[in-house]
């Protein structure tokens, strides 16, 4: 998601086989985490924190849903370095930790599985970060040159022509027939090669 | 995230004991999985299929990122069952499969780290449907009382003698100090109970 900083506060076993083997392609963000004590620690420089929590608290500061803390969370990067804090698989942030931070952040779940896993937690946060910071452009598509309208016409003069011709266009069906042919071939949005698939085919149809 | 069907195709091994214990508070939804041995025969009785895809491809249907094809996938529950179909870790879709679907999705990731575990994406795509799904509405903030118009210019007073009386206030310094002492605590927005300590902290000031 583009976050490159990895900050593990005395964790269990590091570096550790299964960790890396899932770290998969972004093993070097892994290999390059820091070691700390204590949370306070892992904090050091950072100019505000965001806290990850499951769990309802009574809190000094309101929880943000995780799309509404996104925005803000980037905003304070302007700053300096941001950190967004996650408690372990087992038990999670400790009030204490969480009162070390600016802002704690939920996301939304369904009652009866009221927690997440962890890593999908940090997943769904860093990819409302990544939303919130860039502006992911167009999908890439493969560039296809779109058919013009004069093409597109052409392309039903030709059916008419070869469905007349057929047979199968009776002047008693055409007034039912046209509107739903057009609403088909319309909601396509056809290319212009496929209009030359098209065409090519009613030319072998009309020389039967 | 809310969604209770899940369909395996060909699984390599199920029921599987570490895929149970990372279905951790979920494994119900493991447990009443239906296998099956392709994928047309996992979307027989569906309306619509989103197939997740990290690759670019020469597709018919244009690909759409998650958030925008969220809302779609949503709007056609109203018509049926409506699948969301993932490839293995390893390989992901292949281009039959992903032609046997209506909507291609793509997740926005970081130009270096193109694919994401198969975990995080459909963590993803599934927080992605609850957000259109479903206004998750205000986040489980315990209700506190917030203190009145009267109550903070109540404390503003009380604050003001106290820091008189003790010889703080100078009236030199009072055009400076008291925008800022305003604008700490307009920041905070003080609860009612909040109030009631700050106010007891001044009242046993002033008694010293």
């Amino acid at each position: 998601m583009g976050l490159s900083q990895l900050v593990l506060v005395s964790p269990h076993s590091f570096p550790d086989p299964v960790a890396t083997a899932r770290a998969a392609g972004a093993d070097d963000i892994l290999a390059n985490a820091r070691v700390v004590g204590s949370l306070a620690e892992a904090l050091e420089g950072t100019v505000f924190a965001a806290a990850l929590t499951a769990r309802r608290r009574e809190l000094a500061v309101p929880m943000k849903w995780a799309r509404d803390a996104a925005g803000d969370i980037v905003s304070r990067t302007s700053f300096g370095d941001v950190a967004l804090v996650f408690g372990n698989e087992t038990v999670g942030l400790s009030n204490e930790d969480v009162s070390l931070c600016h802002m704690p952040v939920k996301i939304p779940v369904s009652a009866e599985y009221s927690s997440l896993n962890l890593g999908a937690a940090v997943q769904v946060l860093c990819y409302e970060l990544r939303m919130a910071a860039l502006d992911p452009g167009e999908p890439p598509n493969l560039e296809s040159e779109l058919a013009t309208f004069e093409q597109v016409e052409g392309f039903f003069s030709h059916l008419d022509r070869a469905i007349t011709a057929s047979g199968f266009f009776h002047p008693s069906n055409s007034k039912r027939l046209w509107p739903r042919l057009r609403r088909l071939f319309g909601r396509i949005q056809l290319e212009k090669d496929e209009i030359n698939i098209l065409r090519g085919m009613l030319t072998a149809f009309e020389k039967k």
